[in-house]
This record gives C-alpha cells, sequence and structure tokens, in this order.
C-alpha cells in the first residue's frame, strides 16, 4: 500500500459497500477525495482484487465510464444474529450476502453460552476450504439486549445479566465486534434495504417485541447508554391495563407485539386453553383477513396504537421514511389504513408530508447482514485489518469462487 | 497563518469556546491534535491576540501549566433574537458574554420585516466605536420556526409563511447566519449552559409554548427538514378535548404551556372576562404555591402530561440531562414532583436511572448567547471569515476594552 494513504482506501470502500455497483466519478462525489488520490487508490484496489471491473456504462462523450464494484470473494465475515429463535451464525461475502447459514446450538437448552456462540464461529470457519478460511477477516454480533461500557451484555430474551463477553470472545481466532441490534438493523436496512442512500429513516421491529432504531441526519442515533429508540415499553395508553412483560402496564409493546396481539385474540375470542397454545400470529391475521370481527378489533387497536406512536416518532426525530420488518409486517395490509390514520389525525400535516411507510424486504437474514455490515466498517477503521482486506495477492480473482466448497445449508431463505 | 493550517486553529477555537479557562493538555485531549501541531497554531492565535494567557495552575512536577482562554473582544458577533417579544438583537464578544442589547421595533407595530432586523444589525454596529466595529465579524439569527432548503422562513409567530430572506439579509454588510431555535439553545446550553460538556441531553422549552431541542451523541438531531424535536404538537392525550392552536385536540402544547395553563385556570376558576386578560402564568404559579385547588389541579395536569411526554424522551433519546427553559421552569417547585413521578411510572428503571432534570441558568439571554455560538462555529469553519478572526495585527492586546464605547442599554438582565 506505500503511497496509498488507508483513509482514501476505507472512504472508497465504504461507498462502494452502499452500492451494488459504482463509477469512479460516483465514488469522487460520494467520498470528496481529490482525482489522484482516489484514482491510486482504485487502483490498489483493482490490483489486490478487492475491486472488480464487471462492465462499462454508455459512453457520454469520451470514454466509456468503468462499472466497478466490491469483489464479493476478497473477503469474508461471520455474522452471528442472537434474537432470531434459534440463533444462527452464517457466512457473508464481501459483497453482503449470505452464503451459508446455520443455528447456533445451545449445549444446554435454553442456555446459550458465550462457548456455544465461539462453537457456531469455529464450526463456520471449518466448514469453509483452507483458502477462504483465510479470508475470513473478522465476525460481527447482533445483540438482542444492551452493551454497557465493559462489554457486559444484558439481554432479557438469552436470561443474561450484565455477562462479560469481551474475554472470552477473544478466543474466537479472530476480531469479534458486537453491537445492538437496533444499530444492526439500521446498518442492514441503509446498506442493502429500503433504506439505501436516505439520510432520515426509523426502522420498526414489530414482531416478537415491538423496538426501533433510528438514523438521524446520516448516523445512528445512539444516547447516553446507546439504548436510543426504546418504543416498545413507552407507556402508549396509560389508562390501558394490558400488563407488560417488563411490568408496567399499557406499554406499546403489551398492546402491538405479536404475542400480544395473540393474547388479546384469544381473551376475546375466549378461547379453550388447550387452543390457545396453538395459535399464532399468522392464523390472528388470517381470521381477521377472513373479516372475523375480534381479530379485525384486536389488530385495529394495535394498529392505533402503533399509529400513535409512529405519530410521536414522525415529530420527535422528522423521517423521510419509516421501514417496517418483523411478523407484523406480513400484516401490513391490515395495519397500514390505522397507521396512516393515526398519522393524520395527530401528526402536524407538515412533519407528516411526504413520509414513506414502507415494508422491510430483507427478512430473517436482515440482522445477519447488519451484523456482517458492523463488522466490515469497522474492518476498514482498523489499520491491521484494512492492510490484511487489501494486501495485494492475497485475493485470487478470475471466475467467482464456486459455493461447493462450503458445506452446509444452502443459502435459500429459511 | 503560513504554515499553520486552519483546521488546527478552527479545532482549538471550538474547544476554547466551550471552556472559561484552559491548559495546552486538555487542548491536546479535546482536538486530537500532535503536539508540534497544537503549539503552533497556540502561538499563532497568542501572537494575533486571539487568546490570553489569564495566569497559571500548580504545577505538577515541571513548570506550571499555562491558563489560556479566548480573548473575549478579540471578534464580537451581533446576536439577533425573533423568539423574544419584542426581537432582541445584542452585541456579543467571543467569550459568549453579551455586551449591548436592544430591541428590534417593527416598523410597521406587529409586522416584523427583514428590513426591521436589517436597521437592528446597523445599528448594533453604529454604536461600537470604529475599531471595534472592524472587528464585529458576523451575525446569528435565532429563527422560531422553519428554515426551508431555500433560505425560506415560516414563522407562524412572526406572520411569516415561505419568506425568502437570504438574498435581502445580505444587504446586512456581514455575514448573516440563520438557525431554527431548538439548534441555538442546544448550542446555547452546551456552550454556556448545564450542558456544558454533555454529550446526550434535551433541552425543554415550555413557556408559550412547548418544544424541544436535543443533542445526541455529540450532534443536535435536525431530520429531514431540521424539524425534529416538534414534541408541542405530540397528541400526549388522544382524549383530551384541549383545543390546540395548531388546529388538533390535546396537544401537549394545549394542555402544558404557559398560555394554556392560564386558559384552564381561568375556566376553572370561572373568572369574570375583564379578569382573564390580567391573568398570567405567575399569578398561577403564586395560587397554587398559597394552596389554590383548582391552580394546583391544573398545575397537577400540565406536570403529568409534560412528565408523559419526558418518559417518551427518556426512552427515544435515552439521555443523561434535560434541562427545562421558559417560563414554567420558575415553576419548578411545583412541577418536578409530578415529572418526577411519571417518569418513575412510564419509563423502564434502567433507561431513567441517572437522568438528571435541571432549570436552566442562562434566562432571558440563551437564545442571543446561542445565536452568537452558531455565528461563531460557521465563522471558524469558514476559511475567509477563519483568517479574519486570526489575523496578526487585527487584534488590540492588553486591557480589555471599556464598554463605555458602546452606547446602549447596558447589559443587566431583563
Amino acid at each position: 500500500m506505500r503511497g496509498v494513504a488507508g483513509q482514501w482506501l476505507r472512504d472508497i470502500l465504504l461507498a462502494m459497500f452502499q452500492r451494488p455497483a459504482t463509477t469512479r466519478a460516483e465514488i469522487l462525489r460520494a467520498t470528496g477525495l481529490n482525482p489522484a488520490s482516489a484514482s491510486h487508490a482504485l487502483q490498489h484496489l483493482l490490483r489486490c482484487g478487492a475491486v472488480l471491473k464487471i462492465g462499462a456504462l454508455e459512453p457520454n462523450g469520451g470514454r466509456s465510464p468503468d462499472l466497478l464494484r466490491l469483489n464479493p470473494d476478497a473477503a469474508y465475515f461471520v455474522a452471528v444474529d442472537l434474537e432470531s429463535v434459534p440463533p444462527r451464525v452464517a457466512l457473508c461475502s464481501l459483497g453482503g450476502e449470505i452464503r451459508y447459514r446455520w443455528p447456533i446450538h445451545a449445549s444446554q437448552p435454553g442456555n446459550l453460552t458465550v462457548g456455544d456462540i465461539l462453537e457456531g464461529i469455529r464450526a463456520v470457519v471449518e466448514r469453509c476450504d483452507p483458502w477462504q478460511a483465510q479470508r475470513v477477516i473478522a465476525a460481527g454480533i447482533a445483540v438482542p439486549g444492551i452493551i454497557d461500557a465493559a462489554g457486559r451484555i444484558t439481554a432479557v430474551n438469552l436470561g443474561w445479566r450484565n455477562l462479560p463477553v469481551i474475554e472470552p470472545l477473544q478466543q474466537a481466532g479472530m476480531p469479534v465486534f458486537l453491537d445492538v441490534d437496533s444499530r444492526i438493523s439500521v446498518v442492514a436496512e441503509r446498506t442493502f434495504g429500503a433504506a439505501r442512500g436516505c439520510e432520515n429513516f426509523v426502522y420498526l421491529e414489530a414482531g416478537r417485541g415491538v423496538g426501533i432504531g433510528v438514523f438521524a441526519d446520516g448516523r445512528h442515533v445512539g444516547g447516553r447508554d446507546g439504548m436510543a429508540g426504546e418504543f416498545g415499553h413507552m407507556t402508549i395508553d396509560p389508562r390501558a391495563q394490558d400488563p407488560c412483560r417488563c411490568g408496567k402496564r399499557g406499554c406499546l409493546d403489551a398492546i402491538a407485539s405479536a404475542p400480544n396481539i395473540v393474547r388479546q385474540y384469544c381473551e376475546a375470542a375466549r378461547l379453550a386453553d388447550h387452543r390457545i397454545a396453538t395459535v399464532g400470529i399468522q392464523d390472528v391475521l388470517g381470521a381477521a383477513r377472513k373479516g372475523d370481527a375480534e381479530a379485525l378489533r384486536v389488530i385495529g387497536r394495535a394498529g392505533m396504537a402503533l399509529g400513535l406512536g409512529l405519530s410521536y416518532l414522525v415529530h420527535l426525530f422528522n423521517p423521510e421514511l419509516i421501514v417496517v420488518g418483523g411478523d407484523l409486517a406480513e400484516g401490513m395490509d391490515l395495519l397500514r389504513p390505522h397507521l396512516q390514520r393515526q398519522l393524520e389525525t395527530h401528526a402536524l400535516p407538515e412533519m407528516a408530508h411526504g413520509v414513506r411507510i414502507v415494508t422491510s424486504e430483507l427478512g430473517a437474514d436482515m440482522r445477519l447482514r447488519g451484523a456482517a455490515g458492523i463488522a466490515f466498517q469497522r474492518c476498514v477503521s482498523d489499520p491491521v485489518l484494512l492492510k490484511k482486506l487489501c494486501a495485494p495477492g492475497a485475493i485470487r480473482t478470475g471466475r467467482l469462487r464456486s459455493s461447493r466448497s462450503v458445506r452446509g445449508q444452502p443459502a435459500a431463505r429459511p
């Protein structure tokens, strides 16, 4: 990398990571680098194989501008999603594609340990061929909870309270980067999803729980402890009696999360006990679509509560876009009219005007892709890892690697 | 400035602006500059008179570290506050002190024009002695409304709708920087007030209206149109019938702003029409302190609504500090118990834990000081203005200027 500043490489790699394909001109605009520095750094990235020429655009006077993109097989990241049930681990390419994914099995049922995660990371690397294994640069982990300043995790769903993980994770054989799932989701939507290129948006996860990640003025909003966006446990209706798993009453989660929609439906429909355990959110959505009055009422109540909450988010964060993910995203046909009506009723027209509400298209892989994205971002900011990523001669170029060399579950959507 | 990078000067000036006094060591920590660059730039700033040595600390081994601060008379800014009634204009020193302030008189009563503001700015400069006038670098204006991408202002209180101001303000004879009052307040509290050095806080203005400015992760949260923090017109109680000036019902503003507290008190106390016009928020606060049941009930309702709103802010922004300003800050003895109770009831303990609620100490001058702060920040980021600010020989050093040379109302708090 003699003569090529690490910062130029970093800026170019970050800009290219957010684009499926790009040109020199677009890279110059996105990075603000001067043309000489950018050319110098791009030459290096092309030479070492981290960037590929994949074609050329129609010339607009002069010669055809090359189309460039990251070589997806120039590096791999291990991605871990601790929020999904069961937790999952995946091999992710530099292009953000998931090549393979596996569940992580708890050594003691219902009690996931850091050792189990280490085992999952090791299993991914072992399943690669030796050359691929060499190009696994780092791991990223999406954590459904709080990471304190000392790197201890509190995650209610995992039964973890102030669990120290930094030291044990040093045995992973690679750098491991952790982040909270709200930031991971925001990175995934901004890099690969509906919020690509968007500077102000909210990602709303509505499923097992209700939560948000906020991207404002081009940055994730973290707050004092990185806990900003605790949307689900806002008391959306102080008069409501719905008990919440947090101990309060009237939380948005207690009215509008998938399990609580199911609970309200079972209560309203007076189902026999043996039937309750078999009802899922899809059943309630299905019943509502068939005109079941109780299902419609319960979903209407959840939609009104979510919509009032969204009107608060629109006022406080002034986003241009709200991306809805999680199980409830599949019920947007039923929820959207309530969300829209609440926004019209409760948000100032100048705040609500032009705010788009869309459904996430990243599906269950979102947090895995976001975790790989976080690992990539951290790597290019670390001089040693950046050097490994861009080392000349280390990357096989030419035909993309066949995926046969990795054994495991193929990357079909789960 | 030969050999001294503008960026070094900017970083040092910004770091010193936020500190009443500082040392080389603290400047190094705050700026991350290398010691040679910082020394070089500091020498330049001392030589040109923008920075003064004001003493030395006790030596902690080695020689005594010099105490440094900005020379308050090295530059002046004109500050304009369009939110106060009447609007005000002030001369503000580089140290953030207000030297003089005057009201801006509308040429047609109740109809403030850009011409009136220009007249106000000109009057400030005319009242300076010639040398001082030379050192007036720029003006900052606090705007109570929205500034769109084309620089047009919409401000309901001023009766302005999409008013173009950028071009007319070019006649001010100096660069003029505009910003919305939420950002101005946040800059003032962070630079001169209770939030000094704080990376995550909310400034709550509760008086004529209810609004917030949010500082998260070391930056002001602006949003798509810079309108983030529209707290007052959130529907805090969807069942409430209180009409709001925005046209909705149940807004936080309609329940908890000073005029609406007065309205509710007058309605509850069934005051005769001729008395209503004479009642102010101080009267309601005074009556409550004497145990008047209606006043206590109305203030209790406002406190509960504000407290529920604060629980939302604590969840969504995860701040460490809430600074309360505006007329209602003087009623914090009455409001605080309601705010605390609502936070305890409606915020998760881990979110509410350690959040301090304090009263702003900047008083009515806050927006003037913030407007000067914004002008300063913009100036040091502009190479031409930075050069003017740091031009060798241009600044008289030695004894601070006598304020006799400026004619006008002395700087006592209004």
